[in-house]
């Protein structure tokens, strides 16, 4: 018998890796990684371990990886409600942010978001907003493994006075942090329609030197590619391109308004796409052509986008969406198998952000970064398929949450967090924000 | 003071007429209906109830009509996954029901989706399956309001051996139940490429003579319209308005493929529309234009389907898709105001079923039928609007719901149901439909 710190015996697991539900197996965990997977009979006979769970009515996946998020933007969540994207931008969000956004917001914010996210599952996010050391402190704090995207814009925000001192901000940021494993700096520049050329050429200089990746909100509306073509003569997407952005270090979000070429582009570039499908329903974007990104072989990844679009931060119920309107925007019931959909939101997302090795299935070697879904709601019944149950109802409930084989959360419950308490501080600054 | 039976003090009530969210406002309930609603300062000086309740956390609204659904098709739930909908109906369904499908399997299926519905706030519902009269049994039992549209179509079914047997049973259906409140009997044709012209007339003709409504699926798919059009010159739409069928006491299902002149039609009978949000995803068949549909002020309602195509029958989850489907399908973030959902899904259902006077809105004089949304779950803070609360996250609960001012359900168990042994029964049944 070998002594472990930590068995757990689960009625089914969906490692991703490979694509298939295993019933009756367990996860053997020893110094924060997966030592072993393999039926329970054979783990009792093999394992001695300081904690052995059995779930008996749950499933095991890998946590889920949150690949575009404005986490401090909980604090605003609901804030410009029915408005359509630029609206929302100029006359609610941008006004707000410009006299609002401290390091001390961003902080509370941030970690009301991290909390959130814990107690749905995710475990690893992408982050893209001012004051990064806030959310980066936040994200160290509660133990979750972030990626974090400085916001670089032409213009100035409460973070920075323009894009050159965002640019020398993340240079100091990626030096401050880069013996974190949990936490990588990444660049953020905002949008192809708020960045110049002249600013997309030092991102891309800056990011070959020091190995950095880089997030942009892409082609989120039609009007956004219009617009462009009118102006210029050139989509957006192309534009990247010519620009040297395109690669398997760059993820475009959003994606809404993607032409065949666009996709291709994606596709052969081995660039990310990121669909955020709630918060381009809620400001009426439209609905991504997610089935054509996977039939192009695009790494697909999903996130929530921040909680002012959404309204919450819940990537399952985002993973559910994106797999409804895969197949009603598309016509092919075919679209988007609920193995695609995990992937999505486990691997994709892992590879998105150079993790694939550590994290993203649930494989012999990798960290024990693992999500346990609970199928023990009655109005589930009948169930004959875990997988639907997971994504085609709303019954299925995250419950434990481990990374590095910690639990960090439990019941909706966050590790480690005064939920009560945080939750008057929230509500008390957001009502401070509206007076200001 | 005042005796009464029951007052409710409440954080927030939604009482759909007015459009309008009352803060520290009670309902007062006496021999099951709504006798007064008012500041709860005021109801406390005025009212002594048997049962006082405090819902600090809760918002009120009247309960949920879902307006389509095949309940006994809970037992089928996730039966033809990822088919669209004629391989899904002619491989997976028909199939299975023709074999299967008995008045004990339509009693047990019915009762669970009840049960269900219960716990989401449907206190109202819309059948339309084989052996009607089981629903009915399962409805009285459990104290919920229904429609019961009687399947007729042209071929063989478990239930009637011709479209005339259906009509003939469906009188019968009509003599037994006249005398009860909460049931009523309705035509349910199911769809325009089953039905021939000679039986919608037949139809409309019974309709007329016994005051029946008509509930029918139409144009569900795109393909369902070409191939009419194809075969006949005449889309679905223009068919039943020639034969008579359109006009206030018809329901039209589904209604994904509309052309401006449907709409206009549907507009100018004052017919009902049906929108299934969740199934018309899952199928593949489309997103409804319900936007447009409210813009030409149609009676726009919604239901779950059944949960084979679903996978659940919970109608704030489908009304929150609505909602988001309303924008992100139409480009119009404003298209669906979260008043015009809650109304779709109240006082629009009880319109549709005629029921108006008695249901559908907390106004004094209607029958208690309420619902209490739990709002207490930290991660809605910050909170400033309890609709976005309720519509654009998961994280609002359905607690108690009352019709007639009886308590129905209850912190997800529906009142007098044995739970675990009835899913017991249910997953039995189902292993037995796949086997035989």
């Amino acid at each position: 018998m070998k002594s472990v710190d930590l068995q757990i015996d689960a009625r089914w697991i969906a490692p991703v890796v490979p694509a298939s539900i295993l019933e009756h197996h367990s996860i053997v965990i020893d110094k924060g990684r997966i030592i072993d997977l393999c039926p329970t009979a054979r783990a009792r006979l093999q394992y001695e371990a300081t904690q052995h769970l059995t779930l008996n009515e749950s499933i095991l996946t890998p946590g889920f990886v949150n690949l575009h998020n404005h986490a401090a933007m909980t604090l605003m969540r609901g804030v410009g409600s029915d408005l359509p994207l630029q609206r929302w931008l100029e006359d609610a969000i941008w006004p707000m942010e410009n006299a609002q956004v401290s390091y001390d917001m961003v902080a509370l914010g941030a970690r009301w978001s991290i909390a959130e996210m814990l107690t749905g599952g995710t475990t690893t996010f992408s982050d893209m907003y001012f004051y990064p050391d806030a959310v980066a402190e936040a994200a160290l704090d509660l133990g979750v493994r972030c990626q974090l995207a400085t916001p670089i814009i032409d213009f100035p925000t409460a973070w920075a006075s323009d894009a050159a001192d965002g640019i020398s901000k993340t240079v100091a940021l990626h030096d401050q942090y880069k013996h974190h494993s949990r936490v990588q700096i990444a660049l953020g520049p905002h949008a192809p329609y708020t960045v110049s050329d002249d600013t997309f050429e030092k991102l891309k200089t800056l990011a070959d030197q020091l190995g950095l990746r880089i997030q942009c909100h892409v082609q989120e509306t039609q009007s956004e590619v219009d617009d462009a073509v009118k102006a210029t003569g050139e989509r957006p997407m192309q534009r990247l391109h010519r620009l040297g952005l395109l690669g398997p270090d760059f993820q475009a979000v959003h994606v809404v308004a993607l032409s065949d070429e666009d996709i291709e582009l994606l596709a052969r570039t081995n660039s990310t796409a990121v669909t955020c499908p709630d918060s381009n329903l809620k400001l009426a974007s439209g609905l991504a052509r997610t089935r054509d990104l996977l039939a192009a072989g695009v790494n697909l990844c999903i996130g929530t986008d921040g909680a002012a679009s959404n309204n919450d931060q819940d990537l399952l119920c985002e993973a559910r969406n994106a797999t409804l309107l895969a197949k009603g925007g598309s016509g092919d019931a075919t679209a988007m198998t609920l193995q695609e959909t995990l992937q999505i939101m486990t691997l994709n997302g892992a590879r998105a952000l150079g993790l694939d090795d550590d994290i993203g299935s649930l494989e012999i070697g990798k960290a024990a970064d693992i999500v346990a879904i609970n199928l023990s709601d009655p109005f589930l019944k009948p169930m004959t398929d875990p997988m639907a149950a997971v994504f085609y109802t709303a019954r299925a409930r995250v419950d434990q949450v481990w990374i590095d084989g910690k639990l960090k959360a439990e019941q909706g419950r966050p590790a480690g967090v005064d939920v009560a308490a945080m939750a008057r501080d929230v509500q008390r600054l957001r009502k401070a924000m509206e007076s200001a």
